[in-house]
């Protein structure tokens, strides 16, 4: 078994690259960090590199990892690989696989401009959950494969249709196949709670501070809100895509 | 006005222990950072100590500070000062205020110890969004003014009474006064959409490891779970809180 030791090693240096959306695009693979996450990838054989482990760490018998490289490494070199200020030592290199969809008369969630990995994440997680079919991230939403991202998401990118694509693009389709698109918004359309529970839709959910943009939202069958009864000004964004998706999944 | 040029400063030194629980135990503060929460913190003058900004930002027209003490600092101490990678350099210091409340027929978010303070921020915005009366910190749940909990809630704390307080005491209370207590669990219980909305309830939400602890989900009245239809394991616990509250909340 490989052992490498020093965190200025070549190997672990090119590992470092994969934090970057960079070295993610030049090398195709990236980073996953922590127990859960890795044995999520152990599931999905097809999209490991190998995997990498600090020599203290016990894998989990349950785990099925004969037929996956193991790299060990010091203590210094899981720090150097780690996002996290307190790395669990174990990581896997994975293929940035595309799961690329069409619309289909399923369930759609469209990401537009979303800045913070963790809310991107969790919406993935929550979308998995509540048996979505596929997230789009338009443009301006950061790269899947962030490691904030990633942890936010629990392996639910695993599960689902994730992949960068045109919103604009989405909504066309979307349209000519007769499926309904919701935007949201603060300020116009209607109480999310009168548009009753559909087989087929796509819900657009927007940047932190400006929502969805005044140009998609002109190309909507309709915007919704979620009444804010308090003195907040807003939701997060990750919560009311929850709130949403859970009315409106049929 | 006073002016602070050193991050070596006593009074710097001082503000810097805010940044720990211990400090702001200590001495009765916090520390606020940005233009919104400080913003925020202004409406509530009673809160509100002193304002510090560094001498090259310029205070929006609109904000009230005629009566505010202010310091002026460095970019240095402004960043020793921050808690985040890019500060706005502008803060303020603000009185711990014990904004403590009894069950009294209202609706009410229990947490029981949520750990993530970007979870529990989160939560404190979408129960004062959604017309939540009170939040309550329970045992084991991360102190209400740490920095990150107060940036995730955005300025709910000064609008919602949120304070730490013994849940057990609390189920007592809600059981005597005849509020329904309703617990969430994965595993037992009702599917929400089961029970109808209410004029009073008491929700409680768990670790997000472990969920709300086996003493706790023995007491209440319910246990809710939200359906997951797909294959991730759970739903983060600040958007099941915002499904259930938007949910319960009549």
């Amino acid at each position: 078994m490989k052992y490498i030791q020093s965190a200025k090693n070549a190997q672990v240096k090119q590992w470092k690259k994969l934090l970057t959306k960079k070295g993610r695009d030049e090398f195709g693979t990236y980073l996953l960090e922590g127990f859960h996450l890795v044995e999520e990838a152990l599931k999905y054989k097809e999209d490991i590199v190998e995997l990498i482990m600090n020599e203290e760490v016990d894998l989990p018998h349950s785990w099925d990892y004969d037929e996956v490289s193991i790299t060990m490494v010091s203590k210094e070199v899981a720090k150097a690989l780690s996002d996290t200020g307190t790395t669990q030592g174990v990581f896997a290199i994975c293929n940035k696989q595309s799961k690329t969809v069409k619309p289909n008369h399923g369930t759609y969630l469209l990401l537009d401009g979303v800045q913070d990995p963790g809310n991107i994440g969790t919406m993935i997680r929550t979308a998995d959950a509540s048996g979505i079919d596929a997230v789009i991230l338009g443009n301006g939403t950061v790269d899947l494969y962030n490691p904030k991202l990633l942890r936010s998401a629990q392996g639910s990118h695993f599960h689902l249709n994730v992949f960068h694509d045109d919103i604009s693009g989405w909504i066309e389709e979307c349209k000519s196949m007769g499926i309904p698109i919701y935007g949201t918004s603060l300020e116009d359309g209607v109480e999310y709670r009168s548009v009753s529970p559909q087989k087929s839709f796509a819900l657009i959910v927007g940047n932190e501070g400006n929502g969805v943009s005044e140009e998609i939202l002109q190309k909507t069958d309709q915007n919704l809100y979620i009444p804010i009864r308090g003195r907040a000004e807003s939701l997060n964004v990750s919560v009311a895509a929850g709130v949403l998706l859970y009315h409106l999944k049929n």
